[in-house]
């Protein structure tokens, strides 16, 4: 299969097991339910869930041992989009060229479809009986998934980059806010789709996290560079939002061009790290290739 | 050991088990961790894990197998506190006696906290090496926990909860609210404790499920009729609440009497569905007698 027909494929298998999970919007409390639905569908580059399937597919996984794993860091993903789009958060009106969650729905519905699509996560991990991995790896992903999700992953960024607004960070302060609010998340992808595999090498699965972490910051370098190069259209979002909020961003560190640089750089890595896979690898190298030259 | 020694045992496990996975305050980011520990401490009757505890103790379990279920069930329900008693849903500015969490911090350290307690709930569970029931069971339970906190469960029945206000409900809709909001948490802690029980009999599990659900319902009269009947200080939230906020209860249709009859059936008939278990289920019935005449 060709990468182009490859990746085709796994957008549609993603976009019919999101809908598998998700109830359905005349189930009550319908509301919620639509609410639910409406964070996870319609747009979205569905990157980590891709890097689920596109890592099961360097192991040459069975995808039907991906999709409950790949629907989990979405469902993870949709409810902390929901989340920082609140008032009392970032408090945007703007998301994937749709109105965020609360503004579609309002502040309590949202508040509460984050909550569910979080539980929801957990409950397609544990729950999947198309999931043919070990119940140990199943147990795994599960917990790799809460300490990514929670206050030393995900919901630990949030703080510090809300934190940050207003304050002159360094390099190594900026890092380490990505690190937590994407990073974690986008490794968290990789390793659950490695945990798919029975009995994954320790050495293989440290590779591939090398490589899901330099893609991770890689991936923030290149939102940070989408907001000063894109426009409002094309992203999705308000353009120029990170220097309307007083936000710290690579760029603002390094220079356009230091901050270009440096995601090169960091995909280089990425790639590199992967050099003990063969061919069905490629996949992954290419969506290395993808996080920085993308332009939403 | 007498009853009311080994209530106060449980009672200490519970807070030095919750101690031993909240993060501590002084880690980063310590505002969050502080949030989080704010959320978790200093209150709450333990109503949920005290129930793990006992159904374990009713089947005989060494307590450690029931530390990592414990401190789920109530990570689980003071995220849902912190989330109900935001401004975009009860806005309430009392919760135990001290200011709730977005007043003590503010709503975004708020919403964040209940994020992570959610996802330190599913870490717990899926981490605790002391628990020693097998992985199939440690499944089961995570399914459980995440099934009752979501959008079928606790997180729907806040949203029926709030779709209710101002509405007229009939008996029926008034349970079936219940049933989601509070109902689903407390059946879970039963049957949490119970599957820390490498091979629980199906029989069984149903007589201890049909035990939650009664004294889940009569929990939750109970607190009707503590709104009207206790007092602001002996509560530790504002008493009369319920009528404030034009709240549909079960001493409003059924009258006051009503409802403590209802609330006395359901217990009795609690109790009747723990027949088949001996002297150890004592602590699980004196819980059910607990539950309507506790005065906060």
């Amino acid at each position: 299969m060709s990468l182009k027909s490859l990746m085709t494929t796994y957008q549609q298998r993603i976009e019919a097991a999101l809908e598998s999970w998700l109830p359905a919007p005349e189930i009550q409390p319908s509301r919620l339910h639509q609410a639910m639905r409406y964070a996870v569908q319609g747009g979205g580059k569905r990157v980590r869930p891709l890097l689920v399937y596109l890592t099961g597919n360097t192991l040459n996984l069975n995808p039907a041992n991906l999709d409950a794993p790949a629907c989990a860091v979405e469902f993870i993903h949709a409810f902390s989009l929901v989340h920082d789009d609140l008032p009392a958060m970032d408090d945007d009106d703007l998301r994937r060229g749709k109105p965020t969650c609360h503004k579609a729905f309002d502040e309590a519905t949202a508040i509460l479809a984050g909550d569910a699509l979080q539980s929801l996560a957990f409950y397609a991990l544990s729950h999947d009986p198309n999931l043919q991995t070990t119940d140990k790896q199943r147990l795994k992903m599960i917990e790799t998934l809460a300490q990514a999700s929670g206050s030393r992953g995900m919901a630990g960024g949030q703080v510090i980059d809300m934190d940050s607004a207003g304050q002159s960070l360094n390099i190594v302060e900026l890092e380490n806010m990505h690190i937590h609010k994407t990073g974690a998340l986008i490794r968290a992808s990789v390793k659950l789709g490695a945990l798919a595999y029975p009995s994954i090498d320790d050495n293989l699965l440290k590779k591939l996290d090398h490589y899901a972490k330099c893609i991770g910051l890689a991936f923030q370098i290149q939102d940070d560079i989408l907001d000063i190069e894109s426009d409002t259209k094309t992203l999705g979002k308000l353009q120029g939002s990170d220097i309307a909020n007083d936000k710290v961003t690579y760029p603002a560190l390094l220079g356009l061009r230091g901050a270009k640089k440096m995601a090169n750089e960091l995909v280089e890595d990425a790639i590199k790290s992967l050099s003990d896979f063969d061919q069905k690898a490629e996949p992954l190298r290419w969506m290395a290739n993808y996080i920085v030259t993308r332009n939403y």
